[in-house]
């Protein structure tokens, strides 16, 4: 099948290999002309912009959009709806918020330009692991792209099988869904990506622990010299907290088992937040998927204002003072004291 | 080689038919006849009790305890202290305090007794994937008792080996390690439980996000009535949050897509509340591991206290009057209004 | 000065009357017939419908809507906007989101109508003690309303003056502020509701655990029967925590200290939802805020979902089955074993 | 009465003033001779050491010992309860663990010497406001030693009397209690304070919002340049978020309303971690008060090992990199894309 392909980052190229490696064509464009290149190396055609992308494809058309989310997708699709035609098809593969979809989807619908949203795990393993598709639109041309999806899903694989799914929707066991109308595929996306930031918080305190485990403020038989990057090897077997992000944990542990070369600045994305915003809007509890998000807002920043409206109250009603904030008096300094 | 072992659960039955089923010998003890027959039909030799388990294995002894972290163990390990020998060892494969170990471990050092504390995970699973195993004691003993510990660890399997572990130690890719002193075996699989709740709470509220996507407060393009089934399987392949527990959760939404059948009302043990007391110690952040255990304490009232005082101060102040607590004054109900 | 007001429950009705009690004049409004009758009562002037109020007003006109934020004070708004001269004055005292205020000035500006966001706290409680306004809106139209603002705010009363405030807008002294354009009056009154919603929480925390000291898992000694109600009462003197929310509790519990009679089902107002909202596009951490949120949004259901999927994830690991669930094995049965 | 008080730091120091100024007689002593000297100025003997307090007193005698919790308590009292004679009464008025008052009572009862807990709250401005006091042990000995805590306590004040209260305690009202046995005192001290965390921590994220209101994401009619100074104030009256801790964050703001001479970096002392531990003893969600207890952990550092994590995971797959971790390729920098 042929695809047009806008974006040829680390998601967007490797795609388009994956899709290249069996049997598919593919049509492709980006801002830098070295990774229009190399794909073209590896058989995809090149197209300098959207009009030579949009001129170079078999109608009806189906072009990927693979960009960041925001204003780089939000004008790529709305200069594509300007190019396309009825019949065409327009397929956001970023992390797009589900409520631009809808959007999206209404305003393409008079032109008759069908959009689909695809909510696309898989990163920079995708290429070899598969992509984990999870997809917003009309049945008709889901249906239709299907040997797309089902090229770059990544199968049955070796992942022992479920049990009691005879007779469900076959496509969840290869890697994909048709989650619903379009914004389902990147609703469905924004929530995996909430759960994944709770995960990833919940393994990192955990380890936190571990590493502290030696404080001095323990006596002696109770300071663990403990091993990190053996103990997340070792819950990689038979262990209740096995998972692929802890396997990526073991790796990283076993090249550099403190870590030191990571700041530890966390970056979010609008998934985490997004996520939170819907758990909000529908008055369901999300407590640890909040503290994982807000744990990366405070990794951004020295000290945050909250923290310095305590250190006030606490001079207010205690005479507290910080570290190197004014000196304490002789008296105060007898005896610290309750408050 | 040969192990004793008390209680007969599912772990430790478990455990002793892997240990029989390659080539070790078992003393088998449990409060329930019943218990000891089934293992015994399968190999094992039973015993009626603590005595008639140190007197039917040979010196130096190994004692497994399999019991419920609490009295149970701490009574037996207490009077197996008294019917062993010098140069015999009790190991503790329950999930106990680790402060516990290293109490046991100062008490029973007198007499010449050895004690190993064995943070065991693997479930009613274990017996098919092998335990994960996390141990705590003196290196002599903890490698004397390698046979049975490289027995019950899942071993390599076919998970893919993480790179750059070469001249670590090989024990971590089996699937059991040496933490360190006693209780530092318990401190790990503490911890581990800690994230196991961290884990499930964040899928948890992840699958609750879902489920109520198809809330009336949103207009009808932005409701969603998604196969939550379908999701959690397509997770699990290609994408970043496949885990063991994802695994389960398809598992248990493939039998019961709605989980009627469950009454949300969700017991901790131990562990979970340690790791947080550990946190704090440590003065580490635990709040995603804290969210996670304070969700299960809320899942098994009806109302909270703190609940009811909420309702009261909101009555308080604006007059706002619960359903069914009392009825507003006409000039109330005409208008709804700030406060 | 005088003012038209429309809706007359609570917090509308009392406004009026402060007003009335200090010189100025009211055109007043509701549904209902007898919030207006009795409002003519004590000397407003009643008005059938929102002509009615215009026509009974002179212009410049001010009419303050004190409506349930959302679509009754939108069309109310909008209506006005229609039945409104140039140079009259719409102030919204409801708790409308602040970016609705931004949408709505902008659309009356062409019109020559202005419009004042002000946010009001102080409940059943304002008549007496003066409502707190935190204001929105243009210079002009905020110093020409002054009048109406000092009669209705608290003014200095006995509260202690804070030092180093000589030079600063007297106006915070007395109760009210101009906080800035459109949309920052509800932005301050959001923000205040969010604290109010942390604060609330932070007190029901602290005596559910006070209620649950005497429980039987401690030892006799440990076990503690306090006296909620007499701790409430004592914490009001001389305490860090005293609080006008505090004084409520105990009033409260005063009343009725096991507060039975409360369901413990509690409500939640856009405000709260709102200043999460805002936080997460600030990149502010605010977990306390999240928490006491979610804490409401727990207490109104029986069980989540999420609380099912944690069930039978123990279910599916641990053979872990709930009370009434199913019936455990013997050999299960017969000692509770680790994981 | 006459009162012995080891300890004039800032607490102990003024409690001896205040009864001093009401009739009272004090034997004070301290490490700092300087200390003792202010306080012989005022009228209270002075004694260089525990021996000479004892001396100094007339049986039976009653030591308050106002001292860090820990150590320096611990051994204080240890002493006393081998200088003292049966009858005396040792009262600790610090921030002891209250499992640590039920031991010393234990230890001393066999002496004939009592024991009282007391929670004491008022900071720097127990002088003049009065102190809050929480009291712990027997009966007999908390009426004997009622004119020394109705003198320290505010008494009634100008705060408004709690409508029902007829019939009860009334030392509540003047700001002293008998909470039960010993341990109680610290008890109610000890979630006194944790709440005192929790409201903090509700202020702080508030104004952290309000702070931030001026972000530059959000389009130029939704950024507010908020005078957070204005906006404490104001809410001291009238507002249902007045208290004594907004009152010193009024004062502080208004005396530097950036804050920028505070680091922010937050200390906590034993009882917000002590609640947390009773909270999850009891089995009490305690979300928002843990919280506050983990912000300021981490307040306290740089960055966490958990950060380091999240980003080791991160980079692990999505190839992400931190800034100034790495150079990203050329392909992945021409768009950024979706994991």
């Amino acid at each position: 099948m042929q695809l047009g392909m806008i974006g040829l980052g680390r998601m967007g190229g490797n795609i388009v290999r994956r899709l290249l490696q069996n049997g598919h064509q593919a049509v492709v464009s980006d801002r830098a002309q070295a990774a229009i290149d190399a794909l073209v190396g590896e058989g995809a055609v090149g197209a300098g912009d959207l009009a030579a992308v949009v001129a170079k494809l078999d109608a009806p058309r189906h072009v990927w959009v693979m960009l960041p989310a925001g204003a780089a997708t939000e004008q790529t699709v709305m200069e594509l709806g300007n190019l396309l035609s009825p019949g065409d098809t327009i397929i956001d593969g970023g992390n797009s918020m589900w409520r631009d979809d809808i959007r999206r989807a209404q305003a393409l619908a008079p032109k008759g330009i069908s959009y689909v949203d695809v909510g696309t795990s898989g990163g920079v393993w995708g290429l070899e692991r598969g992509y984990c598709m999870m997809i917003g639109g009309d049945k008709e041309i889901v249906d239709r792209l299907d040997p797309i999806f089902s090229t770059l899903a990544p199968g049955l694989g070796d992942v022992p099988r479920t049990p009691g799914r005879e007779g469900r929707d076959a496509r969840a066991e290869h890697g994909y869904i048709h989650a619903g109308p379009n914004g389902a595929g990147h609703f469905v996306k924004m929530v995996h990506n909430g759960i994944e930031y709770g995960l990833m918080q919940a393994y990192a305190e955990g380890f936190d622990i571990l590493k502290n485990a030696g404080g001095k403020d323990r006596v002696a038989a109770e300071q663990f010299d403990l091993d990190i990057a053996d103990i997340a090897e070792v819950w990689r077997r038979g262990s209740v907290v096995s998972s692929w992000l802890l396997d990526l944990t073991a790796d990283a542990l076993a090249e550099e088992p403190t870590l030191a070369s990571y700041s530890g600045f966390v970056e979010d994305s609008g998934e985490g937040r997004w996520t939170i915003q819907a758990a909000i809007e529908e008055a369901v509890p999300a407590d640890v998927l909040s503290a994982a998000l807000y744990a990366r807002f405070r990794s951004r920043q020295e000290h945050t204002f909250a923290e310095k409206i305590l250190s006030a109250m606490r001079k207010g009603f205690g005479g507290h003072v910080e570290p190197g904030h004014g000196a304490p008096s002789p008296a105060a300094a007898s005896s610290k004291v309750a408050r």
